[in-house]
């Protein structure tokens, strides 16, 4: 019998910075904008499970969600996203919004493969999606940016949207002027040649060629603005719209808009897709890049990305982290589950070893 | 604002052994076995939302499931077990039947509080479960036990039981004679003065006073044994049943019997249970044990503990763990989720820092 190996792969916060730093994050995002959209490409709906996410969210203070996110590729492995989304972490405790981790198992024997952090995966896979959406609907050679809301989900997402456009000016808004403020210092690593300008909502609607939206705006609070008079080819990425009631956009521009959910199922639970009827709603992710001949048409009007999170953009950076990982040397092999010499004997650690 | 601790405790398999070495592992199932009662006798069903475990299962060989078992306790945590369950691990891979791991966040934050191996925990409340249904409905001062099923499970099945019953004669039964062969080798840790009887299924159902099964019977192979003559205080700790189509008593038997559930919606799917109608089933297992003056008129009948796992055992026993292991200083505090200084700058590795 071939002996299995049953070291779970570890990959940490440090580590994931790691791999980054010595694969060069443009190099990185890179390569995860090509995974997606090779993996949106070839889907395969016949070898995929993917069910909405479930979990619980609770209105006791402070407020939150812990979720579970799984993705089932049939005969090679099962991958597990635990996020938890908690609004008002940053001011009670000086963490992110988004915590969590991911797992990935081997459907053979059930063995957890790998761990890693899910924060830094989840603010990159989300980033890359936008990018790959926006190549797709946004008109090619867009030069202005919109980003409204500064937090970590602006910095990567101007950060795979300029690997795609040839971006001059951003234009920044945030409710909190100290994330405009020091939002120059937080993308400095990025050095790119860039403009940037503080505006205010209506201003960044009406001028940008793309805009990205992620905002933590409350539930039944949105949208964020009500009349607009945009770029006619306007594409945006509406990136904080995940939970029920909880808009960034009005219904009347997203009419107008050919609207791409990332998963339509449940881009109408937690979406922008929750204002819209199912006739109104445009292809998915998968069937846009699949269909790159319907890409012009869309690039001369308005354009939205419903982008809720969906599992298999999880799956397929955490493939890369742990491919990258592994051929970098960075992480470790833990023996995490109990595996014993003798597998039907739980206490062979206090029981003297079987003679097989 | 106080720092909130991001160090998530990470128990790896020797680490559990550890704290069971260190512990005793009397002392450790004792603490385990009072941990449950007191849990089930002040279950808040309130408090606790514990949704019937979901996952993939799959036919492709070899065949198997990863599920997902998630309990929140609200206010406080959720905790996740992940289980494996791949019936042709020992046989193909060396690997015990069952791999997982737990894990438990604060839901304060969506903070990963702590991760641990699944396996050895698993096995243990397992046990832990049998040990306190046993004591509420098998005859006090059993001394016969019956093991149908030698794998992992007996052993620890049995262990849990001799801290509650003065056990003399073990009569063990297994389709495997291997198993059988090295029965006594695999209990001599637990230094049990009891005398282990090899035997076939009818004579040991019809023989002993508590009888744990816990067989890999298919899908639609079972039941076990058809006829029996048993005492009339039969007690049976069910353990194996816990997939649809999976079943090892005879309905005529669970008919004649008090029949207690663990976790009533899941057992009616995965347990004995579907062998029953509603009005058959008795009270699940925290009904029984917050109401000991039933126990009495139980103990004199046939009964049966139909254990399909459930998810508030596994945070019971994950936070005896986790409490044992600080305080014995086994386990090790990780930065597994990336948590920067700044917490809107999933970039701050590659920027400057940022005045705050």
């Amino acid at each position: 019998m071939k002996k299995y190996s049953t070291k779970t792969w570890l990959l940490t916060a440090s580590d994931l910075e790691e791999i980054l730093i010595q694969t060069g994050p443009n190099r990185f995002i890179d390569l995860l904008i090509e995974r997606l959209t090779r993996g949106l490409e070839n889907f395969d709906s016949s070898s995929l499970e993917i069910p909405i996410r479930t979990g619980f969210n609770y209105q006791a203070a402070p407020e939150g969600l812990v979720e579970f996110m799984p993705v089932h590729e049939k005969g090679k492995e099962v991958v597990l996203k635990v996020v938890g989304y908690h609004p008002h972490n940053p001011d009670l405790f000086d963490l992110p919004t988004i915590l969590s981790n991911i797992t990935t198992y081997d459907t053979k024997t059930g063995h957890l493969k790998t761990i890693m952090d899910g924060v830094l995966p989840t603010a990159l896979r989300t980033a890359a999606a936008s990018a790959v959406a926006s190549r797709a609907m946004a008109k090619p050679g867009s030069e202005k940016l919109g980003l409204i809301g500064c937090g970590a989900q602006a910095v990567v997402q101007l950060h795979a949207l300029s690997r795609l456009f040839p971006l001059k000016s951003i234009w920044i808004y945030d409710i909190d002027p100290k994330a405009m403020d020091n939002f120059q210092d937080r993308i400095e690593g990025l050095e790119l040649d860039v403009n940037l300008i503080r505006s205010d909502i209506e201003t960044i609607v009406d001028t940008v060629d793309i805009l990205c939206t992620a905002t933590s705006i409350g539930v039944n609070e949105g949208p964020l603005f009500e009349h607009y008079n945009c770029q006619p080819h306007l594409h945006i990425n509406a990136v904080g719209s995940d939970f029920p009631g909880k808009l960034e956009l009005p219904r009347n521009l997203l009419l107008e808009s050919t609207v791409v959910p990332d998963f339509r199922e449940q881009a109408k639970i937690e979406g922008e897709c929750q204002q819209l009827q199912d006739t109104e709603i445009g292809p998915d992710l998968k069937q846009l890049i699949s269909q790159p001949i319907t890409w012009k048409t869309i690039q001369k009007g308005m354009s939205v990305f419903d982008s809720t999170g969906w599992a298999y953009e999880d799956q397929i950076v955490a493939n890369l982290m742990e491919e990258l990982g592994r051929a970098l040397g960075v992480g470790q092999g833990i023996h995490l589950e109990n595996v014993s010499s003798d597998v039907k004997n739980p206490y062979h650690f206090i029981s003297k070893p079987v003679q097989v």
